[in-house]
């Protein structure tokens, strides 16, 4: 299997490691010459630094050039539906029959991005949290064109290089990630917005309640080890408590200039004087510790 | 400091381990002596399995024993509030001038739990997870009769018992942690309700995707390292898609026995085999054993 990461911004260049440190031969493209150098100077700085080792990858000169001989390619363009049609008709032009067509849009239905294109059946969504390499998930769906065997092999391709794949039935906006992430951030802003708790509070329930079981379950596994006779017996016992509660939760915030400002500086409260990039490194490096304990210990 | 643990069932017992490991007194009381038993020999059990050590706790007969000479009441009984009011009556009568009255509630204003009570201004809720001994967010929040002082010693005590108090300045139902648990629970029913995905793939989102950044950091913490700039740049460039997105998502889900029943047969499918009380045991183990990597590291 030979792999293609064509746009190698901070999304592509982290495919970049998934698929070295998986063992494959990895073809590296952007349509900026400059971020395809980069990008490699920033996978080898993060290969020398882990011990599972690799493949060095190749930068090409060439869309036709990477896909020439690959049977996966992960896109991972803007995110804007007109270039990445484009792209992906040039991608479907260039790429052998065999090789599946991967976008990492957190937006698009495949269905769009693949409309009218000859390949269409080989075009599937595989949107990963950022970054890849350290986050296992990868939302999966095909568009009303893809073939289920294309569905069915991206998912087992992504499980082969050590990703969790996530398969969806049909396109909603938002995908399943993107809309939960909005759910828990509404109500956050919410309650920060109402006066009820500073953002340090609200992020601590989470941080320290809430969320260290969410590493380990999602909502639906947490309820089933939250009563003894487990999710129907929690979801029967509190169902009228929670329908109440679901109905008394927070409407959308404005997202006015004042309210970002209020976050803005709830904010820089929790984290006084460390950096963002500090903060980011820290993230990754204990998501990684979180995800070895998890393999090593499991139900 | 001594310390009085009020109603022994799950969250209480769970409370006896907090207070002995950080070496306080504690006298242990439930209405129900048999309870109180087996509190003390499931806290037998646990205590021999923690390396930290920590006092025995003392069971005693009457709540006026339990109560004589301690500065801190950490009640947990049926969450009923008539029950609630009349045993916060007795404590409060039992209790010496100097006792704070904690209510582990996780429903009701202590502004109706302690109404007309000589020491209303020394009862406060402080709600955890469950439980407690695992898992160390509580929120603190007083009613309109407490005395700030006693909020803040509250929050200072609790702090040194190793746990991590979550300051409420308003009364809402749910408080903090039940809310943003319903908001995302309410999506993922939503999504699996309008078949988008199955519940392992709504679940798997979030344990190995958004999970292991909230085991981390809150919605607000996230945020900030998701752009270069910080919050203030992450919610001014994808405001309006958020936006967008808030008023996308479902409504409450009708709770009723047919879905129900499908949430139950997916979780069946995440873990099959495995009982609830085994998935229990794995999700405190490693919760502990996150919690000990955020306290070696951290940013």
């Amino acid at each position: 299997m030979t792999v293609a990461v064509v746009g190698c911004g901070v999304i592509g260049r982290s495919w970049i490691r998934v698929f070295t440190r998986a063992g494959l031969p990895v073809r590296v493209w952007d349509v900026a010459p400059d971020a395809v150098r980069q990008a490699l100077e920033w996978h080898a700085a993060v290969a020398a630094r882990d011990a599972r080792g690799g493949t060095t990858p190749t930068g090409v000169t060439s869309l036709e050039e990477a896909l020439g001989d690959v049977q996966w390619v992960q896109e991972s363009g803007p995110e804007r539906l007109p270039e990445k049609q484009a792209l992906f008709a040039r991608m479907d032009a260039a790429a052998g029959p065999d090789a599946v067509l991967a976008s990492s849009t957190s937006t698009f239905d495949m269905t769009e991005i693949a409309r009218g294109l000859p390949g269409a059946s080989r075009c599937v969504v595989a949107h990963p949290v950022n970054p890849p390499h350290v986050v296992p998930a990868v939302e999966v769906l095909g568009g009303s064109s893809t073939s289920a065997d294309v569905v069915s092999r991206a998912c087992d391709f992504l499980a082969s290089v050590g990703q969790t794949p996530v398969l969806l039935r049909r396109y909603v906006p938002g995908f399943l990630l993107n809309r939960m992430q909005a759910a828990l951030v509404r109500e956050a802003i919410s309650l920060l917005d109402g006066g009820v708790a500073d953002a340090d509070a609200i992020d601590a329930v989470i941080r320290d309640g809430l969320g260290l079981r969410w590493a380990l379950m999602g909502p639906f596994g947490v309820a089933n080890t939250n009563a003894d006779g487990g999710a129907r017996e929690y979801f029967t016992r509190y169902g009228a408590s929670f329908r109440w509660l679901m109905d008394d939760l927070g409407g959308t915030p404005t997202m006015d200039p004042a309210l970002i400002e209020r976050i803005g500086e709830g904010v820089d409260a929790i984290y006084p004087g460390v950096s963002h990039e500090a903060l980011r490194e820290w993230r990754d490096r204990m998501v990684e510790r979180i995800t070895q304990l998890k393999r090593q210990d499991h139900p």
